[in-house]
């Protein structure tokens, strides 16, 4: 739904510099905006252009949000105290939001009698839930998502398409799982018999505490007798697998394609770039944070930054790295020093030693 | 179907060195063919055995398609310009092929009644699409694909099963989408409040271009107000993951396991070998090369071939390593040195000064 | 179904030092263990908690199974030779085991008129098979599985919800497929026509032997013209890639998110630890077992342990390691060397040539 910038600076609460009666029909960002959009810069300093001037100043855009006024922006200019809150009202009203699912259960969901569901949670097209299933009030389940037995979820959740809970899944409150993610299946662990490799009981189960996310086609194995367990307010990237027995903390951002073996765990506030690997059996402590790629073989002390694989305190790592490409100069250094220490010699050989007793 | 030898000829335009009434029941590649297969040696000098011997001297194959005739190969040789065409056409005349699924939506998919499918697009078992939802002519949606509000498919798109698409989310023409890819969930950005991760608005959507395919169980994250896009003509192997505002660009590959941070984009003609990460806002451009494994964490210029984590061009790298596999050497050099300075000195040592200075 | 440990012990076999009428309600591993709970201890010596006590001594746990008697530990104990095999018992009978599914095919399933299904398979709400399938005795498949024309399924296979079988696909007896498994999408195979990508065919399969298991939405392509196989009893876990005509061995286990390029392969107990990639073409044979993260670009030595990105033998990697850890101290050894030097040559150079030519 178009509107003016005047009606969109009453819907967020904030100013104009310039013509008010700037008529917007879309919301983009800096580089997709056309004429009719309203885009953003949230930072005016960051978003120079390669040629050095504000990107903003050559945009087709017909007005911008900004923190403050910009003086060079010929454009009308919204400003707003949060850019972001601003900009994302600014969508939901010219994009319009459809209204919300009917709640209710559709007719193809195949329910076990025995199932509870809470109030004004909708359960879309195609969805099973196995006998003992418990989902709280105001959920919503997409089509495709299996719940087998005794799963429970609490209030306020959004579980995407195609989601799978194994038996005895624990989800609290206001949890997000995104498209594809596996919790519970059988943890990684077999023993080795005559060459073999024997399955190990495999009878825990996961539990993701409030207010978790978890990125698309994530897995996170159950415990081997208890808790798989993610701590109140962790975030989960996609494609991030957590192995049997880990518990991860609370408040932690577990980045795209990590991977945690089995019976690890995480303090609070961690932070795992993408594609970091940890190793099984270790701890890291609080505040830890492990850089994009690195490898974690043993414990990480509180607030630790490390980095590498195998990882080092991210300093120590560093200081390897200069070092290793200060090579060549090193080898040279030594090159120089061979030749010095042969003119030496052969200076000391030239002087017959009868001269020097004479 | 078996077919003689001369059948197959007339199949692929080839010709014949050999007994062209050979009777042939199947078609299979080198290591597994067996008395009754037809095989396929595409590039003769590549295809030796460990003792140095052709393979196909010692296959039990019946026939081999070939670029030109091999001398030494008994078999009855199928010459064709093409072999892998060829091949494919013999296989395909061999094992048949089931006549195709009749079109039309299948009556357990769920279809909103605004809902708009081509001509001639089968719509199979189990399907969700959601208010809004355009479909073009011509596509298969395998069963378990679900559709959310207003997503957009052209024509001639091929849908595996459990493929999700969030809301919004467009496909061009001719594109392919592996079972259980993930279109559109929300891109993995918070704001850190009181050591908290509060959830940015993601309020925009993902763009695949015409002539993409992406691989099992990919997943690209919607933008925060725009689009995450695909360029015409690039490949996407399994597992990938594409974060929030990433643009690729036209004619990439990008192999199994790649990860791309948040708002990062690509050239055209680049390539991301299997496993690499590149970090979130860089940008690699046209034809650039990254080798597996590598970690790219700023801009990559132009053609530039990139390796190892953190990344170096290529060249830079490769000769770090070389100089760390000759550490010991360094080593060892130094040692040397410091025993020649040694004797230099205790030979200065034992020249009492008084003697020379006489 | 709680039970008093005499009741416990007779279920497993084991005898008991402590009181034999204590009752149990639940079981859990040591660090979740409550009163009520029996618990498990399968190794004393490794249990130490931080201060070097015993952690079962501080547990609140009612009972503990034990190898063997823990002197020290007041609490009831449960002594059996196979401690996991008993706590495994245990719990099944503490938790209770809800019945088996109902043999049978749900009505919600859609089922071609010539799928064979053998005795005693659940098939479960949502599950579609196409024309030509085949699966065998006692199987049970999950809710929103997709087996496309012309699979075979072996008997006593668990296929777990929302896994995906390509046409043709060909699994064995006794095995495991874990929710989101893909098995038989397209290989990524293109060739390069004036700058665009054109597929190459796609006309094999995918094999899985017997007593196979595969985690959580892991991929594994299909052959271009044979088969993609994975060898009797070989583990697999979570979010693993395998290319297109790879052959993967017997008894190998594959760790989670390990990488595989097309046409490699890898003889029989192979380990591949946590995301290895392994390029394409290569060949790791027998006993050969890749350390986490590493990256194999050529053949690996039966029984050889590799190491790093590029991977060398374990040993050689780990030296240098060793050397470029020790680089400040060859930095700084060749620095003193170059200043003895110097003041060799100083010294050289304070004395008159004249004075000992004299």
């Amino acid at each position: 739904m178009p509107a003016t910038l005047s009606e969109l600076a009453a819907l967020v609460g904030g100013r104009i510099v310039g013509d008010s009666q700037t008529l917007i029909t879309s919301a983009l960002p800096l580089r997709d905006a056309e004429p009719g959009c309203i885009t953003l810069v949230d930072s005016p300093k960051k978003m120079e252009s390669e040629r050095g001037r504000l990107q903003i100043l050559e945009s087709q855009a017909s007005a911008v949000v900004v923190p403050a006024a910009i003086d060079a922006c010929q454009l009308p200019q919204l400003i707003a105290d949060d850019t972001h809150v601003a900009f994302a009202k600014v969508i939901g009203h010219l994009r319009g939001v459809r209204l919300d699912f009917n709640c209710g259960v559709d007719a193809t969901a195949r329910i076990d009698p025995s199932v509870e569901i809470g109030a004004s949670t909708t359960v879309m097209a195609g969805v099973t839930m196995q006998a003992g299933v418990r989902v709280g009030a105001r959920c919503k389940i997409y089509p495709g998502v299996h719940l087998l037995e005794d799963c429970q979820i609490g209030d306020d959740c959004v579980v995407y398409p195609n989601v799978v809970m194994y038996p005895n899944t624990k989800v609290g409150n206001r949890v997000v799982l995104h498209a594809g993610v596996v919790l519970g299946a059988d943890g990684f662990g077999y023993r080795q018999q005559s060459g073999q490799h024997v399955k190990s009981s495999q009878l825990g189960w996961v539990e993701i505490e409030d207010d978790v996310e978890i990125g698309a086609n994530s897995a996170i194995d159950r415990g081997t007798y208890g808790a798989t367990r993610v701590g109140v307010g962790t975030k989960i990237d996609n494609l991030v697998h957590i192995a049997h027995n880990c518990h991860v903390g609370s408040h932690n951002l577990v980045c795209a394609q990590v991977g945690i073996a089995g019976s690890s765990s995480t303090g609070n506030q961690v932070i795992l770039a993408g594609q970091v690997g940890v190793a099984d059996h270790v701890h890291l402590h609080d505040r830890s944070i492990v850089s994009a790629q690195s490898g974690i073989m043993r414990d990480v002390e509180e607030g630790q930054v490390m980095l590498g694989s195998p990882a080092l305190p991210s300093r120590q790592k560093m200081h390897e790295h200069a070092l290793v490409s200060r090579l060549p100069q090193l080898r040279q250094d030594l090159k120089n020093l061979a030749k010095q220490v042969a003119a030496l010699e052969a200076r000391l050989q030239a002087e017959p030693n009868s001269s020097r007793a004479a």
